[in-house]
Order: C-alpha cells, then structure tokens, then sequence
C-alpha cells in the first residue's frame, strides 16, 4: 500500500498513535495548524512547518526567487494566523541542486526577508545543503499567543456562522492559468496568478479574530474550503451548511469564469492555497465582529453555518442542495504540477 | 557562482546580513548548534533543524526505515546536547516518493518514535507531502536549557582544555565500509558501520557539561573535528593545539585501518558525523569534571588545548606539527553519497 491509496490525511491518522505526548504543557499536537504549547500562565508557543518540493509546489519557471522565498514563509505565517498568533522566528532548511547560482539564492532569502521584516519576524538560521534533482525548502516558524485566545479547529458550535477573510478560487484559477496558456487580458490574469505565486499571510485579520472573544474556531484554507472546512468538522463533530450566493468570489475570477464559460465552483470549493481564514463565529456576535472588521479595513463575509448533523451540504444559487466532499488538494491523490502543464 | 564555490558556510556568510534580528530576546541566531530564545528570565528555548536528503545524507539500500528514522531525529537531538538543553518536541516534514510502501513509512516513524520516546521528546507534526525523485526529511526540534547554563560556542577561553566526550572517525571509517565492499570481519565493521547509521546523541553529557559550571562553550562534531572545532575557535578568536596520541580511537577503526594499512588520521580529523561533543573545558576544574565524568559513565577525552594565537595544529606522534585546515564535510564541496559509490 502506497500513500496515493490513503492519502495524506488517511497517514497522519496512521502515524499519530505512535507519536506520545510527553509533557502537560501540550495543549495541542497534530492535527491543528500549529502545534501548541503552554509556556506560561498566559502565553502559548505555537510551532508550524511547511515543506514544499520543485514540480509537487512549484516551478522555477513560473516565479522569481523573490516571491518563492515571501512564499515559502507565507505559507506558514497563515498557519500562525490560523491560530491568531504573532509570528516570532523562522528557520530554513533548504536543498539545493547544482545549477541555482548564488545570486538566485540571494535573491530567494531577500524576498523571505522583505516579508519577515513585514511582520517582525526574525529569520535565526534553518539548513542549507545539496539536492541531486529537485529544490527542496522546508521553514518552520514559531509565533506567540495568549492563552484564553489561541484558536484550534476543534471548538466549533453548532449555528456558529462561517466566515472567511477573504475571497476563494483566485489561487486555484492562477494555477490554472500558469499551466495552460490561455488568451486572458492582463487584468484579469495579473490578479490571479498573483493570488497563486504570493499570498498574503492574513496575521491581522487572526489577531482581531483572537481578541475579539466572538470566534470559537478557525483554520486557514490551505487544502481548500471542502478540506478545510471538513477538518474543523471532523474535530469539532459538527457539519455545515454553505450557500453558493454567499461565497466571495473577486472580480478577476468571475471575469475568467465567464471568459472561459467555466463554472468557478471547483476552484471555489476545491483550488486549495488561498491562503485566507476561515473561522467559526458565535451567532449572536457576528454582526458586531463583521462591522468591526470593516471599520478596520478588513474582510468577513458570512458563507454558512455550522450544523450539529455531520456532513457538509453547498446550496447552489439554483435551490439544489449537493454533498460536499473534502476533495481539496492532496498531493498523493493528484497529478504533480510538473505532470500536468 | 554556484554554492559549491563558496560552500555552505560562505553562503551563511552572505545571508546572515539579509536577516534581521526583530526581538531582544533573541540570545543567538544564525551561526550556532541551536537558535537561543530568552522566554523567561531562568529559561532558554533552544530550537534546531537539520535536513536529510536521500542519495546525499542517505541510501535506502544501507538502513531500514527505523534506523534511518531514529537519525533523522538524532542528529538534531545532538543540537540540543551541544547547548545542554533538554529536548521537548519535533517536527517531522517529509517528502516522500511514489515508489515508498506505507509500512515502510510506518516503521521509519516508530524508529524516531523509540528513540523520542527514550528521551521524553513528543512529535507534534509537521508535514509530509509527496517528491518526484528523492526522499527528503527535514526534522525541527525544540529544547529548554537554563539561562545561565546555555552552551554557546563563542566562549571558549584561551589554555582550555579541548575535551570530547566520545571516539571520533567511527562514523566516517562505516560510511567508508557502505561504500566498498571491503573484506573485514564483523566484529570490525558492525560497530563502525552502526556509528554511522545510528548515532546516539549525547544528551546527557552536554546536560552534564552545562550543569558543571566547568564548560564554557561546546559544538557537536557533526561536519567533522577541523571544522566543527574551526566553528569555535573563529567564533571565539582564538587558535588551538591538539595532539595525536590523545585523540580517542576505538578498537574497531585501530583494526580497520591496521587492516586496510591507511592512516586513520583523515576520517578522525574531517570524517564527520560524529555526533559526539566537542567541550572547551576551564584548565582548573578538568581533572574533576573528567573524574565525575568516569563516575557517571561517560567519557571525557582531552585532546588539546585553545590558544589566543589563531590557527589550529595538530601535534603528530612523531613530534611533526601540522596546520590543520577546516576541510570536514561540505556537501557543496564534496561528492554526494550516491556519486561515489
């Protein structure tokens, strides 16, 4: 049996057992966005990492040293977010084939360091060594959060409305067109393929979640809203219910979407690295929390609710009600990006 | 310029400067066994990352699945002895190859999972995504060290005492038997072959090293005697002298090497992967720490001495002084595993 046949979630289900806990101080270990760890009264540590591979994540072709080194970071800082932290330090590993020359890997540290200083993350070393194929870089981060206000996955209520912090698809169909060469205008390619090559970590936005005592859960949608909504489900032994009208979609994608005459929905539901929160909100203060947020310049929109019935159901704009399975992104059930373009 | 012109410590060199330091908490960054992080006024956290990649680190054809997970971790627990610490958590990314079985899988995690369990360590996550062509596994590690007992490696002092705390050139002179088919009885190549496929970290003796007030600075021997020894001594500003007779062989490489007729010199100066501690110990409190060490079960070793004048030397048993160059393992400089075989 190979990981194809169980994919990642089915392995980490496997291997989890093995794995003790060792110390009280463990609030939280796999299976969250971050590992968590009580190391006072009021704080906890929080600890993630994210491994990405040439041809599986990414291709040199596609970006700059720049934007792959921001990226590489970003990616973990969205799980910090996640959790409503503060990031705090970064260690990255890396393997390096023969042809990248010194000024690419420059280039590369510049770019993680220019979002790093963003966020007052200091870079405090990692590994450095050879690779024989492919570019390998591997960064784990830690940050800090209080302890009455760190954010799991787990603690969804039922009628919690679901909300994310921004739109979905945008990644998944920058993605699309970086494989395919398709005649798209400038405005509505540029948005896209911007989504896909540098996201944006959203630590505000899990910082005003955190403080704001309205938000029982949240994960950040790196496999896609079908999986990552599912994990919070599964964790918190809910289901949920999402509306089709709901969903934020931007401009650029609706733009595609029609150009192509494609309907959105499966890069909506299932493109993976958008990057964005989604958290489960008390009912009762929603409305405040939405307000609030748009005073503050930052984006909640409200895309369903939480059910005490398991399984996940998508209202159509049409009336008709499909199941929802957590078919998001998992490199061992899906074509490498080198296979497919 | 590629990297293997400057080699990795060149290229840390470069980056260091890029990577800004945004907390005064902050004890050490780049260029340590361990990032070093005040949490509180009698606490360090200690954070270390070490990446494994498949035909450069590492062939399948040599180990199972569980010694190679027990090193993956090892080799970072080392970090953590080099700083005194106690190790707490690790974070296990990993890229796996199509072709590798979920049993296999399963018993690479339940080796690390022993060796963790044996030191109270617990797997809190990390990642496993999927590669084209080579395994790839890059573990983190955090550990927790008193504030005024952290190791660092910038403090040793002029006329202290070089100690080590185990035999050196095991490791090399058993990565040299994986390679050649060499004609040598078992009793002679298992142990040697073992040093290199199974470390121990020493843990206990740097936890030893760190509570005796007796230590100044410490470095794991993991690229190898002349470099990791160069690693202190330029971070310190100072030269050292060590001697030949003094350094600790072990039986099985004195019988390799009379064998092979070689010289055991190479693999005991730049070999590597050692993975024992290399101590600059105060002259005054030697002879107890060394006595408390027998005591204890563990070995301590002097082998020279640090001198304020730069440059180190190694005093042959013949009487003959050499300069001795850091030329221990650079994977950008020298040949990768499957290259050489």
């Amino acid at each position: 049996m190979k990981l194809k046949d169980i994919g990642e979630f089915g392995f980490i289900d496997r291997i989890e057992p093995l794995c003790k806990v060792h110390s009280a101080n463990i609030v939280r270990g796999i299976g969250d966005d971050c590992a968590v760890i009580s190391v006072s009264p009021e704080l906890n540590l929080l600890i993630t990492t994210d491994l990405l591979v040439e041809r599986v994540h990414f291709l040199l072709d596609w970006q700059g040293p720049d934007t792959l080194g921001a990226k590489a970071l970003a990616v973990n800082l969205s799980d910090i977010a996640a959790c409503g932290g503060t990031p705090k330090e970064a260690f990255v590993s890396i393997a390096v084939p023969d042809h990248l020359e010194i000024n690419w890997l420059e280039n590369f540290y510049k770019g993680m360091a220019d979002l790093a200083d963003k966020f007052k993350v200091s870079i405090l070393g990692g590994d450095t060594t050879r690779s024989l194929t492919d570019l390998v870089i591997n960064v784990a981060v830690t940050g800090l959060s209080r302890s009455g206000e760190t954010l799991l996955r787990r603690s969804a209520q039922p009628r919690d409305v679901i909300a994310v912090t921004g739109s979905l698809g945008d990644s998944a169909a920058g993605l699309e067109l970086l494989r395919n060469s398709l005649e798209v205008p400038e405005t509505v390619a540029t948005p896209l393929i911007k989504a896909h090559l540098s996201p944006s970590p959203h630590l505000l936005q899990g910082q005003m979640l955190a403080k704001s005592g309205a938000c029982n859960a949240a994960i950040d949608i790196s496999d896609g809203l079908s999986s990552d909504l599912n994990h919070i489900c599964k964790q918190s032994g809910l289901g949920a219910t999402i509306f089709e009208e709901k969903l934020p979609i931007s401009k650029a994608l609706r733009q595609l979407a029609r150009r192509l005459s494609v309907d959105p929905i499966d890069w909506i539901i299932n493109g993976g690295e958008d990057y964005v929160l989604l958290a489960a909100i008390k009912p009762d203060k929603y409305e405040e929390l939405a307000q609030k947020a748009l005073i503050e310049g930052y984006q909640l929109t409200e895309i369903g609710r939480f059910e005490s019935t398991v399984g996940i159901n998508l209202v159509r704009v049409s009336g008709e009600i499909l199941p929802v399975m957590p078919s998001g992104w998992d490199h061992f059930r899906r074509k490498a990006t080198s296979e497919t373009i």
